[in-house]
């Protein structure tokens, strides 16, 4: 068989894909001064014009997740490949759904994190990656700022999918979304949001205060004061230099009048280190049961990232109540990992 | 970028897929008094006419199946998940061809069972399977009974891929099918029907006594009496409280004039028990060898679900012999669960 | 509803391919003489001819993944399982993004060799993909010969992915690609090749001798005796008893005038059965330094198969150096496994 003459071959692409439609999404550039970031490492270096742009795409990738057949052609032919260096269900199939709705080519790979011991072997994994013909590269790693050094030998987009302690832009953009979505006026500016439970382990609340507070909202995080460790400074410092937040250990003024509550999951594994009391002492004093829940405003959100430890950190029927948008987070993450694919592609181009 | 008005988000669709097509699957109601089930946790609730209709459009699929390119643009833009608590091999992949070969997007999800030893944590994944955007579930797991709490907590179909000794209904339907296939006159209605084995631990059998039952056949069980308890009990009751089937430790008289033998896997675990002989005696009181196939009638066919301990529940001249369909069951398996997933997405629309 | 008077599956095929395209490549039989392989077990059958058809295929190949979306409809609806029973990332994925760029649907089982500890398992396994629908096995085995055995038993066609220290076909068939591409004159002939390290316990060495000395290349493997052995004898009959090449523990002899060096990865576990000094001894007698390097050729080529322990068989800076090809490597696989995929299924009709 002679493949070059091969008419099967000589086609420049499935037919299916109206090449103009196709053309549009890849030859766009964005429009200067709109999304200029090729990676997502972190939220702290998207601006509130930033954010406001994840906003509105996500909007519309909901849009597209309401119809009958929830695909788009946008990313045709993209390589991308989701390589979890720590176990996690709905973070990967989120990526997975978000990137198979937009029509790429998913690979995954689930790497040991012993397998890669040593910081070259992370790099030769990524060149690797990239030579197989990956155009991004969704990771998720035990090592803070192992993104970066991805990013640094990668030709491609890379997207954080949780990095150690230090972030989880994701997460902090569809809690962002999810907030902006069902806060009444649609927006967190001057909204009371509670960060609550173990802060210190937590990337999803450093990266949620950048995010928050970049978005005008008065974020408070509480929890036992052996879990805050470093936030006081961080508070009076403020994010970004200037953006204040609050920390208290104190529940009740914590709660007192909030619009949203984000319980942390609490890692077993942490009462070894001696931080935590039991889980049993845990749950009296900082879970969040519906009689604390009665402190905030009557509407407030419920929130929690998952997996729960239900019963820990929040009760059975906080989590599963009227108040609790936590399935709206899950569904919501779908759609803003769509956006941040698009954003991401077309940032490419 | 903006993708409120990219053209490429603004189809309604891939256009690849004729629209008139897709809506006719999609609108297209089950007519009623055709197929009423939501979801296929056991074969117990399937009618006679249920499981004709079930067999008719296996056939339809098996069409499929037998052209060039095997797949059909049915469930294109369905999101399915694959969520398997026990390892399996051979039910997994069927599953995932069967979908793919439907056009829908199949997401895997292996789960250790120790990461879910509470029900709340099973109806947490699945709530977040639904919101992730999957429409149908298919699961395994260890437990009897967990796909009928899954069921409460999903608001698309699940399907139940094998939940612990309970229910294997897609096996049972499976092994319908391939027998209406294989026996004279192309119905099981009063052949004798033999299962052989560790028939107490087995949701294949469970199944099978049910589905076969209904379809009229005369079904023997048959192996250990430590293996069959409870089932002299469920015998005298009949099937759904009417249908009745033989028990016994008699191989000869099982085999005598049979139309079909069904030997199950021996899972070495029971050795432990106490509930087993060795594995050498088990194979020579009740392994399935050809000295004892001759018993049966001349054309008897050979089954057995897989993974097959060749030379102890069955002779491996027995398993590779001309009467063996053994192969024709995991063929066949495919075309059922296509059946399957297209039937219960129509009677969802 | 009536699955076979239904529209959606009574159109031929998803109408997203163009019919005639498809028939072109599955109807078009090899012409006599081409290609008239049904399996690639490993490079020993193929003739220089075989090879250079490999090689202009797989350059048509690296036309489509130059493509801004490098995907074509060859092989849709085909089913590809790959099957791989040693723990693998780099190949696993090469072949599934290949069979992908194909629009095969591909199924990956990861299979624990422990559970395959007798023949007739890896026959009832191989059976069982077929009746699942795969028309190609992509396999890796611990086991010598592994996927002859596969072969036997399975009517689609078998490519080998790696089986114990036998043989690597693919991995052969990247180097010579990317040797072709990148020396002076495209050509092998008459070019000094050096394989480096553990030829002893290397499959990727044994396909390498095969295809390099049948396309008229100069080979020298080099490395601590006890890790040569058999090659002496081997090299004395010649490759298919007259292709002859050189066996050598002198690192200096060996790279004197090289045009390419191919570093061969060092497994650890060699270590405990005395076969290999320590890495520390190992590197420094046999590691590829810049200073070793540079007996070479001013522009010799450096390869590896990877994953690499970088600072043993080859140094950091030679790994990522200038003469390093090793990403072209990766590409190139991708390249030249969509080749193979081609041909072979062109074979097979």
């Amino acid at each position: 068989m002679n493949a070059a003459a091969d008419p099967a071959l000589a086609v420049p692409d499935d037919a299916a894909v109206p090449a103009e439609s196709e053309a549009t999404v890849i030859a766009n550039p964005a429009p200067a001064g709109r999304w200029g970031h090729r990676h997502l490492l972190d939220v702290d270096v998207l601006s509130e014009s930033d954010l406001d742009l994840v906003m509105r795409t996500a909007d519309t990738m909901a849009g597209v997740l309401a119809r009958p057949i929830p695909k788009v052609p946008t990313l045709r032919g993209w390589g991308i490949t989701i390589l979890f260096y720590e176990a996690s269900t709905r973070t990967r199939v989120s990526f997975e759904v978000a990137a198979k709705n937009l029509s790429a080519d998913v690979v995954n790979i689930a790497a040991a994190s012993s397998s890669v011991s040593k910081g070259e072997s992370l790099i030769d994994t990524v060149r690797t990656i990239e030579a197989l013909g990956a155009r991004m590269l969704v990771m998720r790693h035990a090592t803070s700022g192992a993104p970066y050094l991805a990013a640094e030998h990668f030709s491609g987009s890379v997207l954080n999918g949780g990095d150690g302690w230090h972030a989880h832009p994701t997460q902090a953009l569809l809690d962002l979304y999810t907030l902006r979505a069902r806060l009444p006026g649609g927006s967190v500016r001057g909204k009371k949001i509670v960060i609550l439970g173990d802060v210190l382990h937590s990337r999803v609340a450093r990266s949620n205060l950048w995010s928050l507070t970049a978005a005008g909202a008065d974020v408070w995080v509480c929890g036992p004061s052996t879990l805050l460790r470093g936030f006081e400074t961080w508070s009076r410092a403020g994010v970004a230099g200037s953006r204040g937040f609050t920390v208290t250990s104190d529940l009740r003024a914590a709660l007192r009048d909030a619009d949203a509550v984000m319980a942390l999951r609490i890692q077993r594994e942490r009462m070894a280190s001696g931080l935590l009391p039991s889980l049993r002492e845990y749950a009296a004093r900082f879970g969040l049961t519906r009689e604390r829940l009665a402190l905030a405003k009557p509407d407030a959100l419920v929130m929690h990232p998952g997996p729960m430890n239900e019963g820990v950190e929040i009760a059975p029927d906080v989590a599963s109540g009227a108040q609790s948008v936590i399935e709206d987070q899950v569904a919501n993450g779908v759609a803003v990992r769509m956006a941040l694919l698009y954003l991401l592609a077309g940032a490419r181009e």
